[in-house]
C-alpha cells in the first residue's frame, strides 16, 4: 500500500520505518525536503538528523507534504496537534479527497508549560476539526494513545494492550484496522463515529500522569472486560 | 474503621454494602434520612428504594450528612459531581477537618444530554475544587474511572486491572491503598498530587465511549507495563 507519512519527528518515523519494514511504499511529507535532508542537528525531542534516520531507512522517500500525499493511498497526520492544520492545508486538500486519513496527533497545548494541557477538548477534537477542514478525507482517529514506539511494536510489552479507532467511514476504519493488525495490535476496539475521538484525544493527560509516576513511556492501557 | 459514605445511589450503596461486609462501620449520608427511609419508587437510575436495599444491609446505619461525617475517619463522597460541594458544604466542613476525603465523584455535565460533558477539566479538576473549598480535609481522588460494581468487586473481570490515586497527602493515599487493597485491587497507581486528577477525570469521556462500544460497563483500564 501507498502510504504518505506527514512529519519527519519521531512519531513519523517509527511509522514509516515500521510501515516499510512490512513491505508498504512510503514517502516522508515534509515541508521542505532539501533543507530536511540539511539540517545536522538532533531536533527539539532529541531524535538525530534526519539524514542519519535515512541512511539506515533506504526505502523510504521523502518529498514535500503535496507530493508525499498527492500519490498516496493512505495519508498519516504524524506531525504535532498544533501544527496539523497547517500542513495538512499545504499538503493541499485535493490530494487529500477520498484518501484514508489516519489522524494520530494529539492537541497537546505547551503554551502554558508542561504538563500540556488540550486547546480542543469536551465538546469537539483534534481529529473532528481535521474532517470539517478536509469533508471530502476519511478521517480516522487512533494510535494517538499510546507511545510511537509501541505504536508500531505493541510487542515490546509483556502482554496484548488495547488501540482504538474512531471514524465516519467504515471502510476507512476497516482499513485502519488491518493496518494495526499488521503492526501487532491484537485488540483494536472500533468506539464509534468521529466525535468518539474525544475521548481518546482525552487521555493524553492522564497518559502523561502516568508517564510521570512510572518513569517510561513505555506502556499502555487495556481494556479489560 | 469508621466510614461516612455520602450518597444513596448506586455508587454510594455499592461502596457502604461492601466496605459494611468487609467489617468496617459503615454510615451512610443523606439530607434527610426520613424522607430517604419513606422512599418507595425506584430512582433516576433505576434503583429500588433505599429501604429495600437496607433491609437486606443491617448493619449500615443511616444519618444527615453532619452527623455521618462527624464520627467518620473515612468520608467518601460518593454524590454526583454537580452535587459534591453543595452535599460536603452541608456535612459541614468541620466534620471534614482533619479527615480522609475519598473522592470518587465525576464531573459530569448533563445538561446538554449525551453523551454528558465535564463541567471542570483540564486546568482545574474536581478533586482540586474539593480540596480548595476544604482545605482541612485530605482529598484523596480515586475509583472514579470504572463502574461501582467492579469498584468494589475487580474480580468480576477476568483478570487484573488497574485503579489511581491522587492526593497532596501521602498519608491519606496510603490508607485509601489499604482500603482499595481491601476491596481486591492488585495495582494501584500513585499518579502524585491532586491536580493528577484532572487526568482520571478527563478518562470518563473514553469511559462513555467504551460502554457504548462494548454494550456493557464491566470493563476496566489495565496499565500494561
Amino acid at each position: 500500500m501507498k502510504i504518505a507519512v506527514l512529519g519527519t519527528g519521531g512519531v513519523g518515523r517509527a511509522i514509516a520505518g515500521r510501515f516499510a519494514e512490512l513491505g508498504h511504499d512510503i514517502t516522508i511529507g515534509t515541508r521542505d525536503p532539501q533543507r530536511t535532508r540539511a539540517r545536522t542537528d538532533s531536533d527539539g525531542m532529541g531524535n538525530p538528523p534526519y539524514s542519519v534516520w535515512a541512511g539506515e531507512h533506504d526505502g523510504v522517500r521523502l518529498a514535500n507534504y503535496p507530493e508525499a500525499s498527492a500519490g498516496a493511498d493512505v495519508v498519516v497526520n504524524a506531525t504535532s496537534g498544533s501544527a496539523s492544520l497547517e500542513v495538512l492545508a499545504a499538503a493541499g486538500a485535493d490530494n487529500l479527497s477520498g484518501k484514508v486519513l489516519l489522524d494520530i496527533a494529539n492537541p497537546l497545548d505547551f503554551t502554558a508549560g508542561m504538563p500540556p494541557t488540550l486547546f480542543v477538548k469536551d465538546t469537539d477534537s483534534l481529529g473532528e476539526q481535521i474532517q470539517r477542514a478536509f469533508p471530502a478525507a476519511r478521517v480516522v482517529k487512533s494510535l494517538n494513545t499510546l507511545n510511537a514506539n509501541l505504536m508500531v511494536r505493541p510487542d515490546l510489552l509483556p502482554e496484548g494492550s488495547s488501540v482504538f479507532v474512531s471514524g465516519d467511514d467504515a471502510d476507512a476504519k476497516a482499513l485502519v484496522t488491518t493496518l494495526l493488525t499488521e503492526l501487532g495490535h491484537t485488540d483494536v476496539i472500533d468506539l464509534g463515529d468521529l466525535s468518539t475521538a474525544r475521548g481518546t484525544e482525552m487521555l493524553l493527560p492522564v497518559w502523561l500522569r502516568l508517564m510521570g509516576a512510572l518513569g517510561t513511556p513505555m506502556f499502555n492501557f487495556k481494556i479489560v472486560r
